[in-house]
């Protein structure tokens, strides 16, 4: 991997928004539509896969090697394709699920990494125009108003106070499914549904932990910034760096991360 | 009860955007700020009151008894007011998990009954800026630009290709939670979190199938007309009005409905 000179964290910053207004402009006009949904999982799971997710993918691709032909790119349709010491990974409607039945939790999701660390992200909701973003050092959110506002996670000590959430129940197989449950029984309120759109608030601080397991790189990696940005820590359930996907832990509070992920352990090493 | 005399029901639906004008203005304030969350619940589990739930309700009893003096009103916080053969049956957040949490899925119900039947049903979500209602005939939504748009159900005739919702699996209470699983085993997709936005979505074609337990009649009265006038049915999970809450099921069709109520009733009668 060569090593690449040091992009301004405004020039990318700026990047991912026309990124996010490409995105945003190929996916809305199929949100709430009678989509055609293919069936990539030939074991016969649903794991449905929109013409919005592939045209926008097509599309964000086709702006990142217009103005950075160096860099790599790895998405959730087309795969990785090689390049510098940057990585674009991208997944245009992540959340398929939410998207399908006409939720608006589902984002948009670019991020990119730097020899393999993760140096921004961006989730882009355009239903509800929110965006969650971060440049590196700090977190921002984006409503309506177009008007960025610094986001920050929040305290929260123990696992007894702890909102958790996760997208599904079925994420965790077999002994997962066990440290899931004794998180949950231990937590305040568990929450389902959330994809992507749990992260952000996590990092906005309405929710104190994340939990999920079988995830992508491209489910997480620009949620990293994000979260870690506005205060909080992702890793994996045995923490290491999350930027690979797999059993991820997400909170707002490193003591709560902590006590967490030393439940998750019992279960499921 | 009183025969009351009918009211035009451009009257009503009338009013109930103007009760969604001041639950709206009621809410927005305390949607992802740091809340006051009492516990009203004393046996220890976690049911969050929001003072913005209680001052909405509050605000919408006031309007009702200004514009029609002699109706009754139900609401989640303050209970049952007598009143004529008219009763208004309010929750000003309806899934207050969701509202704590910072999602977009809580919505402002306001329904009436006549003579216990449902007439009219408002569901509006602020944050969004959606509303989903129903003049007792036909089922409207109109988002952002406020535009009326008709809305209907879906047809799904087989639960193999039915994507169903419901809020939480923690609703599911012994056999009820065997009766779930048996149903969301052989649909096509299971999503969890919805709240009343899920019937919502139901009435706009987007999801076939929501099946709930251990509901209150403010929870459901103001979402029957919305799925009934959009082509959809709901019952108890034995075929009976939704009206008293409990074990609720909703279904885009009525083949659909049929083949699911049939499914429930091997494991809970």
């Amino acid at each position: 991997m060569a090593n690449a000179r040091p992009i301004a964290s405004s020039t990318l910053v700026a990047f991912l928004h026309e990124l996010a207004n490409l995105t945003d402009a190929a996916v809305m006009p199929h949100f709430r539509k009678r989509i055609a949904v293919a069936n990539k999982d030939a074991g016969g799971g649903f794991d449905p896969v929109t013409v919005a997710d592939r045209a926008a993918e097509r599309i964000a691709r086709k702006a990142i090697r217009a103005r950075f032909p160096e860099h790599a790119i790895t998405g959730e349709e087309y795969g990785a394709e090689a390049g510098s010491a940057y990585r674009w990974v991208i997944d245009p409607i992540d959340g398929t699920r939410s998207f399908i039945i006409g939720a608006p939790l589902w984002g948009s999701l670019v991020g990119l990494l730097r020899d393999g660390a993760p140096v921004v992200g961006m989730m882009s909701q355009p239903f509800t125009r929110e965006r969650f973003w971060s440049d590196g050092a700090k977190s921002r959110w984006a409503g309506p108003a177009g008007k960025a506002k610094p986001i920050r996670t929040r305290a929260c000590t123990s696992l007894a106070d702890a909102i958790l959430t996760t997208t599904h129940p079925d994420l965790f197989a077999g002994a997962e499914a066990k440290a899931f449950a004794a998180v949950s029984k231990a937590a305040r309120m568990t929450r389902f549904g959330g994809d992507c759109y749990g992260y952000c608030l996590l990092a906005a601080g309405h929710i104190d932990l994340v939990i999920e397991a079988g995830l992508k790189p491209y489910d997480i990696v620009a949620l990293i910034p994000i979260i870690e940005g506005a205060g909080g820590v992702v890793t994996t359930w045995d923490g290491r760096p999350a930027t690979e996907g797999g059993r991820i832990i997400a909170a707002g509070d490193s003591r709560l991360h902590r006590e967490a992920m030393a439940l998750l352990s019992v279960h499921c090493r």
